[in-house]
């Protein structure tokens, strides 16, 4: 037998991170290569309360066939969330519910992609984004972060001197991997160039609510003047992952394409848990939830930075996140974190490196750390650990 | 603005069923034209029960990410499925779960298809495969079916004359929308012609278990002897199409390519729903809750099958399932069943026009007709009223 497999095959790899998490589910092992929510915040008591008045009250609509657009009332209930991140105008129609956002990175691609089309991403982005993203072969074109956002410079050179650009990709709240946050200068020149070069924006925001201190940025969706923003949410990060609910904001035209695409994909998000979350949401006070959530992630967060100031020799740099689930560490340029990565899961610590996040223009000498999921004396003893590792790397 | 979408959007349609459910969702309608469980034969108050056992004792679990291919216990319960149907020697690793089986119609195209490869289909066929298949831009090449399935001289023509055929997309069980079964015979030498030109199968079994006389047929799957048939599965229609959860059984290299797109398009699916289903296999008997299911939709296809016979003018001829959801009406040559539904609907009954399920050469004189859903009631009135609808035609 020799079946001929497309040859989008060829560029479809296993996430690293789902083969290193693998590997790192030891229990002695400290991990901070996952991107988990912590479980003990998820609302467990609350959830079956909601789950037994669905049930009890429409348990034959729940277990049937629903609309491909999704449950109305989640619709409903996801204008808050927009208005929250600046859009004040969005309307239940406005939405598609996803199984989860990386669905939505699926969409995105099919609806936009032919082979050889040009799509920009941050350098570094998120790895799950461009395995999404391949499955379509398109070629990237990387513009590098610095502490604003994406260099505004760079991003219109790619955009004068490419053709085939279909979209920008960009994670501008507390970026996946790098934690970093984009300013407003860079958002309104973004959506300027957007404009400009007649290119969509694919904005992906699964940490934005997540803020541990300032105001939240307005969302670029709240920014764009032509309807070219598609915006992606999700419930897992603020909610629940396991659940797999997420949605688009977008324009009518693009939004029609999309649905489209999700008849074709699987027909429809899951009936019994749209319901379910929407009698959550009408139950429960979702923004005190948030608040819980950034207490101790916050919290996790300085945790993890102090410890790393105290222990990383002279020579190690880090960013120090507003929010979100991760920072990002650059190693002095001799020194390979994938490498390293062996000597640390040795010493029973680990975390993503970095290599696995950039498309092209790889930089191997940087890594991921997630602090979300463990308690705060782990998470010192896994940076003592790390510390350890990469001391001995020094020249 | 002026976004350019990829080339295959020029290819989606929305899916004429799901358009056609909207305008026949008046309750006076009564609509032939879904494809809908019957809902009071869900097992609501067993599901709760489940559901409020897995969120007592792993609620944590249930909310949080699981594994890409699935969650074990539930993978373990599919190995009786596919032994149902013949399959005696698969193992849990075998399996990949899905949201839903028509997720793997996009991965199976999203695996074998590039641009301009040839997929043989049944003609008709399901018409959510057609859409789901045509976003990878494939050619496809009809295959008529007899009462025995299709015709195998017409299939081994299409291999010979053909280099780009990848796969045969098949239901090979009360088939929708034709209600037709496939021999055994017709099963064996499909095996035989796949294994002869080395092509993929896609076996898509989502009524098999529903037979409402005779014995259950051997799979394709069960018959394969070179690890080319995909099985398809789901617990749609024997359980709750609302949780979505269906699986792939399939080789070794082939799962592998699917679980790299699994990843890419939504990560896994619902941890919560496996756990929610795994629970309730455990605790019930699905057997005796499939026996139920066959009983009520066995009377409903008799009871539609005797009203056509008695109603239904000379010249109109339909299939007599031995089970499953839908059968398949043939009007007189002259007659569009198109045109006919804008009259029927006047006269307050629907079904859906055959056109929708044929990929290239589309015949207009046939609909299909779903009993699954209705009382035997309201299923007699309705084919008074198409009959009705029918006669005003007959030359």
């Amino acid at each position: 037998m020799a079946l001929k497999f497309a040859k989008r095959m060829d560029n479809m790899k296993a996430s690293e991170i789902r083969e290193l998490l693998a590997l790192t589910a030891k229990p002695e092992i400290i991990s901070f290569a996952g991107g988990l929510p912590a479980p003990e915040l998820f609302p467990v008591k609350e959830w079956k309360e909601a789950v037994n008045k669905v049930l009890d009250e429409r348990g034959q609509q729940a277990l049937q066939y629903g609309p491909t657009e999704g449950y109305e009332p989640l619709r409903k209930h996801i204008v808050q969330r927009m208005n929250k991140v600046g859009v004040k105008d969005a309307k239940p129609d406005d939405f598609l519910i996803l199984s989860g956002s990386q669905q939505g990175l699926d969409f995105m691609a099919k609806a936009f992609i032919d082979p050889g089309d040009q799509i920009i991403v941050e350098s570094p982005t998120y790895l799950g984004a461009l395995n999404a993203f391949k499955a379509y072969e398109p070629s990237f074109l990387e513009v590098e972060l610095d502490d604003n956002g994406m260099k505004m410079d760079q991003l219109e050179d790619r955009l004068k001197n490419n053709d085939r650009v279909k979209f920008i990709y960009v994670i501008s709240d507390f970026q996946n991997p790098s934690g970093k946050t984009w300013t407003m200068d860079r958002r309104e020149k973004l959506i300027e160039l957007a404009n400009k070069y007649d290119v969509a924006i694919l904005e992906d925001n699964p940490y934005g609510e997540l803020r541990f201190e300032g105001e939240i940025q307005p969302s670029l969706k709240s920014l764009d003047t032509e309807g070219r923003v598609v915006f992606m949410g999700t419930f897992s990060k603020v909610f629940s992952p396991g659940i797999r609910l997420g949605w688009f904001c977008a324009a009518p035209e693009i939004l029609d394409k999309f649905n489209k695409i999700k008849q074709g994909a699987d027909l429809q998000t899951s009936t019994i848990s749209q319901m379910e979350l929407a009698q959550w949401l009408d139950d429960n006070d979702l923004e005190a939830h948030i608040q819980k959530i950034i207490d101790v992630y916050g919290k996790r967060k300085n945790v993890m930075v102090d410890a790393m100031k105290e222990y990383f020799p002279e020579g190690v740099t880090f960013t120090n996140p507003e929010g979100g689930l991760f920072l990002w560490v650059e190693l002095p340029d001799y020194m390979n974190a994938r490498d390293l990565a062996v000597k640390a899961i040795d010493k029973k610590v680990a975390y993503v490196p970095g290599g696995a996040f950039f498309a092209d223009n790889i930089r191997e000498n940087c890594f991921r750390c997630n602090y979300s999921c463990m308690d705060e004396e782990k998470i010192v003893e896994g940076v003592k650990r790390l510390a350890e590792v990469i001391k001995a790397e020094m020249k």
